[in-house]
């Protein structure tokens, strides 16, 4: 008997891909770190978390040695509009842009080709920024869905429902039934959550927020929406509901159920804050795009501190002007210490947490992602120590959070998959997608000019 | 005659490198902009720049067609301390870090080895962030001489005065005296400054001011010092000059001539903003390094407004914590427009104004370096307009400063040679850098773990 248990512990176990010799981070709740670590997949999951021993005893198909580079959960872009990649640049800095600009170009120009050229794009850009999963807002959300089945990435992709006419429905109840028909189809896509995403409260009736807030419960899907972000919003809110703010009118109304994502935040008190946390909500903090609008700073860490589920976003590519959240990491640590008045504040261990698990429960997928952890998906990615800017590494988060920049990001893994080595994509054709955007912003160019408005 | 003429004509000019098909940004006082431009380099200089035509009527030793990327000039780095790159992500986030920790290591570690080690390192850096001069402060500067003069980047160097013992030095008297023999050895380098740098006016005495102040005109050589940084700073200057800021103090005594780069200027109000102006002193900008310690941000729109010699910096990378000037400017465009409650502050153009220009007046030389203009230095950079970030470009200033990283620059050119390319460094041998600066952490731990202080 004694023979048959050592040829069962000496017999190694099956894996797909074993990744060797790693700085782990694990952001599981201990923030457990393994120095000279080891992560085992078994088909999109991952099987094994562990020093460095763990590795001979598993035999797998393929071996990744990281050399010491980082490995760590992929990161998780909680809010963007992914496809107007194809606008970004655009009347940057424009008073009342989204009005103005924004809304009246998209009048013009939102289809399925240039969502989907726009997607393509603003895809690549998001691995290499260490993305793995992202929460999206726009329309013909089927087309970002192609997009983002075929790069292999993971996606929370919400329909948007708004009051006035858009490219893909007249009004807000064929919205609904765009994306009830788009839930249909993606229900049971292993890395795709449909989802509703009803604009802003300002932007929709009472009565459609109500409707998708019951919806989402029938269907079990998200609800993406913007919320407490802008004077405007808070306004025309205020007028509608006898002076509520934005987070108070959607509950009062029976809207802020534990299925809404809510982008932003800004615009919030401590009742605010209370409320969302009862009602369960995920929150999106977008801190770099909503400076860079002059919105102010949503109190994330407040939010953070009292256990919201709060993640980092970049919002919309003509908002941020980027889709990537290792880039982001370093203006919310530094920018919280400003506002708080307190070097202390903000701490890079919270804000690596915030765009890993904190990203996960603010989409409501903190059982599937967020961490690497035994069971989870298979979804990681491998930074550079060796570039200049990564050396030394006393402190891993302060190397990640203060140091890091885009280029240091090498490989990604979503679902158990390799989709990125060594920066180079390995499951699209990165010049051709670049290719078909600069065709895209010819026409662009060409409907802004005849515009007459001058953001050229 | 006119056949001379026409041979005249047809004869190709000489030059040794000819950039073609650029974006290229001038950064000159009219900010010319040719899409489809050529930059013509011969020796160190810039001898011609225009537009496509040029290309052809330049014989060259080496063409480089960069194939629509942006060619603009050399990111400047106003303030930093490059050595200290060996203590980066040590005992961040800390209260009164600079007294408690950062003096105390300094005293245990600072040696010629450590400031090569780190210099190294921090070059290496700086270049892959778009860097081609900086300016330094800090011990042993012959050191980092060498450094600069090895890898081929232009540097104004300023070695240390300050009140109490360091490592090169028993007192200021023998920092002056350091630096003077620097400055003897460096004052013809084509590509280095040496320059004084006492420390700050609260760890200098009045005379050691006064003096610096006096030799800074007889040797004709910059002063950069750290000024109006710090609420310690303004205490100590106030109870020594009876309520003086910094900036009056520094006048009041003698102290604040036009040789002077000033460091930070965060704790200034409108006459200290006038007299820096009547000074005609330049001033770093170092706003991430600024917020990551919670000291708040300089009021560089104002200054820059009001015509100062302004330019950016990174300060040390224990304070900001990288050295890539790329990386620094969306976070310059965007916190500006959050303190100043203005999506339209700090547009692109005046900050990549600040990051190159700037940059050159701040160290008094606009004449040399700053723009892409005949007979000026050949300083410049080429940055991928293809990486998907950078896509689409309607305007490219948006571009550089909201969307690019260090990850977009791929080649670097001082003094008209090549230093870097497609991101690989030809002068220097990174691997080498690395390892070197990794042996050297482990002395750094060991100190650290001896020394009780729990930042590791
Ligand atoms: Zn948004
Ligand atoms: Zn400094």
């Amino acid at each position: 008997m004694s023979g048959i248990i050592s040829t069962s512990c000496w017999s190694a176990a099956n894996a797909d891909l074993v990744l060797t010799n790693g700085y782990v981070l694990t952001m599981n709740q201990d923030k457990t770190v393994y120095p000279h670590g080891t992560v085992v997949i078994k088909g999109n999951k991952i099987i094994a978390v562990g020093d460095k021993s763990l590795a001979t005893q598993y035999q797998a198909k393929q071996t990744m040695d990281v050399d010491g580079d980082i490995i760590m959960p992929g990161l998780i872009n909680t809010h963007t509009h992914v496809s107007m990649t194809v606008f970004r640049s655009l009347a940057d800095d424009v008073p009342d842009r989204l009005h103005r600009y924004i809304f009246p170009l998209e009048a013009k120009l939102v289809s399925r080709d240039m969502v989907r050229i726009g997607a393509n794009l603003g895809n690549v850009e998001m691995v290499k920024g260490g993305v793995t999963t992202y929460a999206d807002m726009y329309y013909f959300e089927d087309e970002v869905a192609k997009t983002v089945d075929k790069i292999g990435m993971r996606a929370v992709l919400g329909e948007s429902v708004i009051k006035f006419p858009v490219a893909d429905a007249k009004n807000a109840d064929e919205g609904i039934n765009y994306a009830l028909k788009f839930i249909n189809e993606y229900r049971n896509h292993p890395r795709i959550t449909p989802a509703f995403a009803p604009h802003a409260p300002y932007t929709n009736t009472t009565e459609t927020l109500q409707k998708v807030a019951k919806l989402s419960e029938q269907e079990n899907v998200p609800v993406l929406i913007h919320l407490a972000e802008t004077d405007r919003e808070q306004q025309v809110i205020a007028e509608r509901s006898n002076g509520l703010s934005p987070v108070q009118y959607m509950k009062s109304i029976g809207a802020l159920n534990s299925h809404v994502v809510a982008a932003h935040m800004i615009l919030v008190d401590d009742k605010d804050i209370e409320t969302a946390k009862q009602a369960d909500i995920g929150v999106a903090h977008n801190m770099s795009a909503n400076i860079k609008a002059a919105k102010g700073v949503a109190p994330a860490l407040k939010m953070y501190d009292q256990g919201l589920r709060i993640g980092l976003g970049t919002d919309g590519p003509m908002s941020g002007n980027t889709l990537s959240i290792i880039d982001e990491l370093n203006q919310v640590a530094k920018v919280h210490k400003l506002v708080n008045h307190d070097r202390a504040a903000m701490p890079p261990i919270k804000v690596v947490d915030m765009a890993t698990m904190g990203g996960a429960r603010a989409l409501h997928m903190e059982d599937k992602i967020g961490s690497l952890e035994i069971g989870k998906l298979a979804d990681l990615i491998v930074i550079d120590t060796k570039a200049p800017n990564m050396v030394p590494m006393y402190n891993p988060y302060s190397a990640l959070v203060y140091s890091a920049n885009s280029a240091n990001v090498k490989d990604s893994i979503v679902d158990g998959k390799l989709i990125m080595k060594d920066r180079v994509m390995l499951t699209v054709d990165e010049d051709q997608i670049r290719k078909e955007a600069l065709d895209y912003t010819e026409i662009v160019k060409d409907t802004v000019i005849k515009s007459g408005e001058k953001v050229l």
